[in-house]
């Protein structure tokens, strides 16, 4: 026994983080050749992507995958970029250092936020081929391009660089390249096509990017391209400052140790979000500490007090301090109708349904949460339905099983909603794709590969319920499809039979053939809805075309109404029979009195869209006698738009008594805003 | 645009790790406040193992959580052990720098392999309740224990400590405590019960470290002890030099330039397992290097031509160039007796198979595989069977989904071999609970968690064999219960019936009853044996009894054999019949003639087992005649054990040309050890 402690502890040492990133290189995303290609381009991209989101310029990115001649699965890869370039100084630091970046303390959605992923990508290229990675960046401000080879030394931590240089950058046209940056470097890989590819990935990107141009060369030469389908930027996401609820006590106390500030009121105001004036004084009185004291001077009682006073087990008047939600201009969602347009583009199909929830608080970190479903045609049906997971707009990949957003589809019983699902359980089968899109400020994921997000019982809640809502959106689809192919089928019968037995009734008695009309209505019994959506190539124009038959015995009197993408830009026209606004994407024409045997036909065009924009309209009617194909219109969500709608246009008349609260909260969380439309009505779908 | 480039990267910096994984906490398994406690527990305990394992202690561990009173959600985790302690200089790094220990350049399987775990704990508590972590530490050759309390500063990672100071420590005996380490700390936490809870985690690691005794004081005070159930320690295993198959070409550039041989040759030699003089002589041959060229002065061409021969890319006369496998003495797999005994102890239950596979490479890594089945009684028929996954010794008790080892099971149609499963895919179902064990130089997994491990599909592939086999076993008990049932079922009906019959016959004509064992043994047609193995508590043996009935019309000779745990040390007893070995844990007995009617009862008892160690017995025959309940003896595997047991009995003989191949490979890998008795037979079962 003697020694053994200290011959055992003699072996101890400190490792680098490179070294600890090389040695778990699968970490990173690393592993098999196949995901390792992957990993690359992602990393790649996701940079540009952020580069350019921040410098507020649409990208345009190409990927390029070469084979490397007579060489086993090595795989070069160049990615080229539009976004503002790197300065010369910061090149061997940004590619050369793991943990080195601008997004770590940030608190806003970025794809990025470890200083991990390129650097990874040069220490993996490195480690397979021996070659450093070259970079070729240009900045607005400078005539040139610096042009640089960059490796790592692991044992260090530390860039290793070569072949440092400046260039005229051209573009194959001779022009000047104003800014950009290039990326080459050669790597063990393996291209192959399928679920899980770069391909697969670029084609998913471009669905959560719809303003990102994208090209991939293929290693066989073949070129990929996917347009950017909206010029609009994402919205800009500002740094928030972090949120007393999601503050541990050992940050609290660095905050405070660190802090320059003179008093308390003053340090919770300028270093938390969602802390007026009067919750820091609120909060200091809880907590018992004087207002005037340094935050430097606190001793621990005093932390742990003020942290219970921040978790609201320490209040004033039995009540917790009122804290407002964390601003949420720190996120930046894809939007419901850009989701649309994405899935319909890449899937080919009929029936597309998104929602998009209000964007909500854990721990601290504002989040939101987006879901899409694409049902139809081109799918196969007894396959389980195929999920697209993102988040802060990259695709997930990998580890599907493992994922919180996965986990959150397993657990809806989507038999309910239409679909096959064995027990009620995991993920449905059927011809349809779930796309499902978490935003956050931070992103929890299972490892540093960022393929998996980790458990959450908040996040899973809020997935859930926007999957639950989506889920009846489709069930009232397929039931409203299975009423309309019902009537239709009866339709049919009647109009093809009982002519025909009133005919050879008629030829058999020697009488003539007799007026069929208040017959056929009389079976039918119905008055049906049938509404076409429809894109005009000619026009560039989404034409809409309801048509309204009355097959009762008696006169029938409407208010037809229906939803439009108003909120999405789209202006009405063509529209020959007026009507009026009843509220924000929601239209109403009063109808003349539809006699028995009578057909209504109301016709318009929507401009400003474009092809997948709009699929297919909700139509809603205000009448006694029930509609086949539209729905009875539900008079209280009308309220309820119209009641946000009023809020929202008026936000000066809200009850804040501190105006600076105002300013920190531009999307204030007591009022939330009107995203209700595509939502309450389901609509277009 | 102008200066946005600049603007961007002014605001990059350096994150330090500590930085980085108190951001990135769920990455060490520190998520929700339940996994977070079993992180911490996880963490201890591993660190306790691997030291006793090291130091060769049989370790005693003892772990308390108790709830802070009026604090919510604040647990307080007391671990202690008797292993060998750690020097009071070397604390401060152990606990408060992460990425600081002595495994993560060492080939050999341990269960902490990074210097993050128990780092992680301190930092983690002191994020959550602002305290340091207390350590008591006393090593043999100090007559005082060391104690200190440890933080950490993340800014730095470096550790911050206070009220350093040496004391006696006592047992609560009063005797004075040796050597071991005592770690207390607080921290955010929930303790709950259920699958996935502490007191989980230590069953399970009693499973598979059943050398260790385990002490586990719940929050409510209740005590619950695992106690060792063998005091045979693992085997030791030791550090091996890394094989040229699993090296990467920038891992070789490094390992070149930093060497300080004089040529080639001793640096091949040196620095690899596998190589043998001739080998390196050829490799340089292959890759047209200069045997006596200084590795230092070798060129980015030399690497590669190098690497390409490592891979048998390039060959002499048109052989890749014949390198032996890593020696296997850096595992120490659990061992199957270890495994079965774990099984049935902790789940009481019927029947229990296990397999260990011959140890095995994957990319210079050799790893090992180990699964076992327990099926029968007190589990539910109706469930998903229970998966239980380990590495290295270590259960694996989250990210169930997303492992290798899940893929692995889900991957079997287990339907063939008698366990409910839709489809043919997934985890199946019924009253079984499937173990699988990886111990491995290098186990990859897909987070700092050490959860789940990643994907491999050389590893995958090894423990889905080990997997099959494993059901073909199962599958040979269902069947072979199935028949002796039916056949139960006969003799019971032909028994009550044909008597009866007779009886009542004989009544009704006036005539005596017949005799009816001749109708009875033809209508029975068949020669059963049936087979009891017992534990005797008073005897503390396991009791075997085989009974052979010749229900047939005929005289019948058979030699009989049972598969029985001679390798386990074992020892046969009360054999009153005698008979011989026919190899390694098979016995035979040369019967006499059996006539039609006749029985015949062979009893013995094992010694040196302990209850549940054995508890089914194997019984095989010789003859022309089936007998049902027994297999027939399939003379080819009896064969292949002698030859096996010859060949290892004698290793000198093998045809090595090279010594030095033999020190560096004590398990030489062209004679796989003989470990196919209990595989061959699916003994035991």
């Amino acid at each position: 026994m003697a020694g053994t402690a200290e011959r055992m502890a003699s072996n101890q040492k400190q490792v680098a983080i490179s070294e600890f990133f090389e040695k778990n290189k699968h970490f990173l995303g690393f592993d098999s050749l196949t995901r390792s290609l992957i990993t690359a381009v992602k990393e790649a991209v996701d940079n540009s992507l952020d580069a350019c989101e921040e410098a507020r310029i649409l990208p345009d990115i190409r990927v390029e995958l070469t084979k490397i001649d007579g060489k086993k699965d090595i795989v070069e890869l160049k990615t080229e970029d539009n976004g503002p370039g790197i300065p010369q100084r910061s090149i061997e630091k940004v590619f050369g250092q793991l943990l080195f970046g601008s997004r770590f303390h940030a608190i806003r959605q970025s794809r990025g936020q470890q200083g991990i992923g390129i650097t990874g990508v040069v220490m993996y290229s490195q480690l397979t081929t021996g070659r450093k990675t070259h970079v070729r960046s240009k900045i607005a401000t400078e005539a040139s391009a610096a042009l640089v080879d960059i490796g790592l030394d692991t044992r260090k931590n530390k860039a290793t660089k070569s072949n440092e240089t400046r260039e005229i950058w051209e573009h194959e046209d001779g022009t000047l390249k104003e800014h950009g940056l290039e990326v080459t470097t050669r790597m063990k890989g393996k291209y192959q096509r399928g679920r899980q590819s770069v391909y697969q990935y670029l084609r998913m990107t471009s669905i959560v990017n719809p303003h990102a141009d994208i090209t991939f060369i293929d290693p066989d030469g073949e070129r990929h391209h996917w347009p950017r389908v909206t010029e609009r930027l994402p919205t800009k996401v500002e740094s928030i400052k972090p949120h007393p609820h999601g503050i541990h006590l050992g940050t609290l106390q660095r905050m405070c140790s660190e802090s320059k500030d003179s008093r308390m009121t003053v340090f919770l105001r300028g270093n938390f979000s969602g802390v007026s004036s009067r919750a820091a004084k609120e909060l200091l009185q809880a907590a018992e500490i004087d207002e005037k004291m340094k935050p430097k001077s606190l001793k621990p009682d005093h932390y742990r007090a003020l942290l219970e006073a921040f978790q609201g087990e320490r209040m004033i008047n039995e009540k917790p301090v009122k804290l407002l939600n964390p601003p949420t201009n720190c996120l930046s969602p894809i939007e419901e109708l850009l989701i649309k347009k994405g899935l319909s583009k890449t899937i080919d199909s009929k029936f597309v349904t998104t929602m998009t929830r209000s964007p909500t608080v854990t721990q601290g970190n504002p989040y939101q949460v987006e879901v899409g479903l694409i049902f139809g045609e081109g799918m196969l049906a007894d396959k389980p339905v195929e999920v697209l997971r993102f988040a802060n707009r990259v695709p997930l990949m990998y580890q599907q099983g493992g994922c919180l957003l996965t986990k959150a589809i397993e657990s809806v019983d989507w038999r309910q909603y239409g679909l096959d699902q064995a027990g009620g359980r995991g993920v449905p089968k059927g011809p349809a794709a779930i796309l499902v899109h978490l935003a956050s400020t931070n992103v929890q994921f299972t490892s540093e590969a960022k393929e998996a997000l980790a458990d959450n019982a908040e996040v899973m809640e809020e997935v859930r319920k926007a999957l639950l809502e989506m889920g009846r959106g489709l069930r009232k689809h397929l039931e409203k499809k299975k009423k309309m192919a019902k009537t239709q089928e009866k339709f049919e019968l009647v109009n093809d039979i009982i002519p025909a037995i009133a005919e050879k009734s008629a030829q058999i008695l020697g009488r003539p053939v007799p007026d069929l009309s208040g017959s056929i209505t009389k079976i039918m019994g119905a008055v049906i809805a049938e509404t076409t959506t429809t894109w005009n190539k000619e026009t560039k124009q989404t034409d809409v075309s309801i048509t309204l038959f009355n097959y009762t015995s008696r006169a029938r009197a409407y208010t037809l109404l229906v939803s439009w993408p108003e909120r999405d830009g789209a202006a009405m026209e063509h529209n020959d029979l007026g009507g009026r606004k009843e509220a924000t994407g929601v239209w109403a024409w009063k109808l003349e009195t539809l006699d028995p045997g009578q057909t209504f036909v109301i016709t318009y065009s929507l401009s400003g869209l474009e092809r997948g924009d709009w699929t297919d309209t909700d139509v809603f009617y205000r009448g006694s006698q029930e509609v086949i194909g539209a729905s009875k219109m539900d008079e209280k969500i009308l309220e309820e738009i119209r009641r946000l709608e009023a809020v929202a246009a008026a936000p000066e008349e809200t009850e804040h008594d501190d105006m600076d609260d105002m300013e920190q909260n531009p999307a204030s969380p007591e009022i939330p805003p009107p995203t209700g439309q595509q939502t309450l009505f389901g609509g277009g779908e």
